[in-house]
This record gives C-alpha cells, sequence and structure tokens, in this order.
C-alpha cells in the first residue's frame, strides 16, 4: 500500500541541481499498468489499482527489450510522458517528489509526497510553493493527461473551476 | 518465486467431478501480463516474467469492470483461452493441476505440478499419464497457443518433432 499526496504547481520553486529524466506510458488505465524508463538504463513495470489516498501498488525491474515491447501496446490515444523529477527534503524526514513535464504537458507541474501512515498524511502542512490538492480528484489522472491532448483536457478542468469559482 | 514443471497429456487420466472453468488472454507477451476469469465471478491480473523451472510471479483480484476493460486490449493477434482446470492429488501432498481446453486450443492437454523448493521439482517422478515435459520448452508458451491459429501452431512443432525421431 502506498500512501500519497499529490498537489499542482503553479510557481516551480528553487530547482537543486540534481534531477532524474523519467519517461513513462500506460498500458492500461483501469487497472493502471505503466512503464517508466528512469534515466539511460531503468525500466519499470507498475501496476497500481484504486484510487486516492491509499493505492494498491506492485513494481518489477523490465529489461530494455521488455520495455520497448510494452511500448508498443500504450492505450491508444495515450503517447509517452516526458518530465524531470526533482526530489526535495522538507521537514519531518518528508521528500517532495516535484514533477516537471516536457513534451505534450509542458508547462503542467505537480508535486507528490508519500508518507509511512494515515496519520502523518492527515496533518502534513504544505509548504507555501504546494498548489491546489488534487489527491482525490480522479480527473487529474495521468490516465486523461497521457492523451494527446493532456494539456488542453487540463486546461478545460482548470477553466470550468475558474468560472465556477466566480 | 515459483517453482513448476509442466508436462504434455496425451490420453487423459479419470478425471474428477470437479473442475473449474478459466478462461485466460495476453495483453503482452513478455513480460507475460494475464487476464483470467475463474469460476463466475473470480477476475485476476498476473504479470509473470523469466521462463523455465524459476519464474517471478505477482497477481491481483480485479473487478469484473477491470477485466472487461483489459479483455479489450488483448495482444493482437491472440485471444481467450477457455479451459477446465482439475486438481488431482499426487503422493507427497503434491498437486497435479490438469489443464483440459475448449475452444481454439479444443484437443491439448496439459498438466503442471507446482513445488515448494528446486529439490523437490528435480526430484519428482512423474506419473505414468504425464506426457513429455515442457518445461523449458519455450515453444509451448501460451503466447504461442494463445494465437488464433495457437492449435496449428502445435502440432507443426509435435510434427516436426515426429520427423526428428525418425
Amino acid at each position: 500500500m502506498e500512501i500519497e499526496r499529490q498537489f499542482l504547481v503553479e510557481k516551480l520553486p528553487p530547482l537543486p541541481e540534481k534531477f532524474a529524466f523519467l519517461a513513462q506510458g500506460y498500458i492500461s488505465l483501469e487497472p493502471e499498468i505503466r512503464i517508466r524508463q528512469i534515466g539511460e538504463s531503468q525500466y519499470f513495470l507498475t501496476v497500481k489499482r484504486g484510487a486516492g489516498l491509499v493505492r494498491e501498488e506492485w513494481e518489477t525491474a523490465i529489461s530494455f527489450q521488455e520495455f520497448g515491447n510494452l511500448k508498443e501496446r500504450l492505450y491508444p490515444g495515450t503517447c509517452m510522458i516526458r518530465k524531470k523529477r526533482y526530489r526535495l527534503p522538507l521537514p519531518d524526514g518528508l521528500i517532495a517528489e516535484l514533477h516537471v513535464h516536457a513534451g505534450h504537458l509542458m508547462g503542467f507541474n505537480y508535486v507528490e509526497v508519500e508518507f509511512p501512515d494515515v496519520e502523518s498524511a492527515q496533518a502534513f502542512i504544505p509548504p507555501s510553493w504546494f498548489g491546489r490538492e488534487v489527491t482525490e480528484d480522479a480527473r487529474f489522472s495521468y490516465g486523461l493527461l497521457a492523451q494527446e491532448n493532456g494539456l488542453e483536457i487540463l486546461q478545460q478542468i482548470l477553466q470550468k473551476e475558474h468560472i465556477n469559482d466566480q
């Protein structure tokens, strides 16, 4: 089980020099079957089920060949997501994992924090650069954002909210 | 880790009355991503890696809806495999899992035995109704047999061997 909270990030904090290049894509959206490349030589297959704060997650390292095979099987209409992942230390030994997108999602950024238990997740006070929380908001799933027009979908969601706020 | 040996079965042993209906299909062949329905209401997603005696395997129960979603994503050219699974007790507390196919693989049957460790797998003496062993023979993978012309592929493999035997 994985206990995480996710937040949008509108204005990036000062970025550390170190980051990892990530590329990921989706074979299936429900359940979520994801492939991910980290850096130049690490490949993973991950299955996630459920939504919100607590999710079931399983991951295994796969070969370059297996990654290539699965890359040919992306969910129709979706494409690989490319991003930089930064790790920023927070108080209490927590780590903010900041995802800064390139490619078709350029301009969309979010941060996630993983917690050891539900209590610490609920007690967490987000730093000021964290934007609005999207942990329980299925509309911000990568399943949607992996769509070729993901950024457009995202803008429509945010625009609708803006109208609702008025 | 899973330690198994598989054997072809040409002549079925006396069958018990009890069996389970299984339907399974492949989202990906390498790595193996499999969906399986057991009976009327159980659905599973399984990932297997490696080949031969010792394989890495991970499995989770999924919903009817998730099963339906993944059924739309079968590997191109493959179809659902339908079969009855019988469990026959063997000496030493081992179980022979006999798979009797319907549908496009009707006539093809095999048996597999799972072992607690490599030593007992190697010490195993197959009952007389077990046919030739295919544990290390990648040609008998379900990846191949799930192809729409799986039975034809199978017959070609067996025929070639027959010629080689002469």
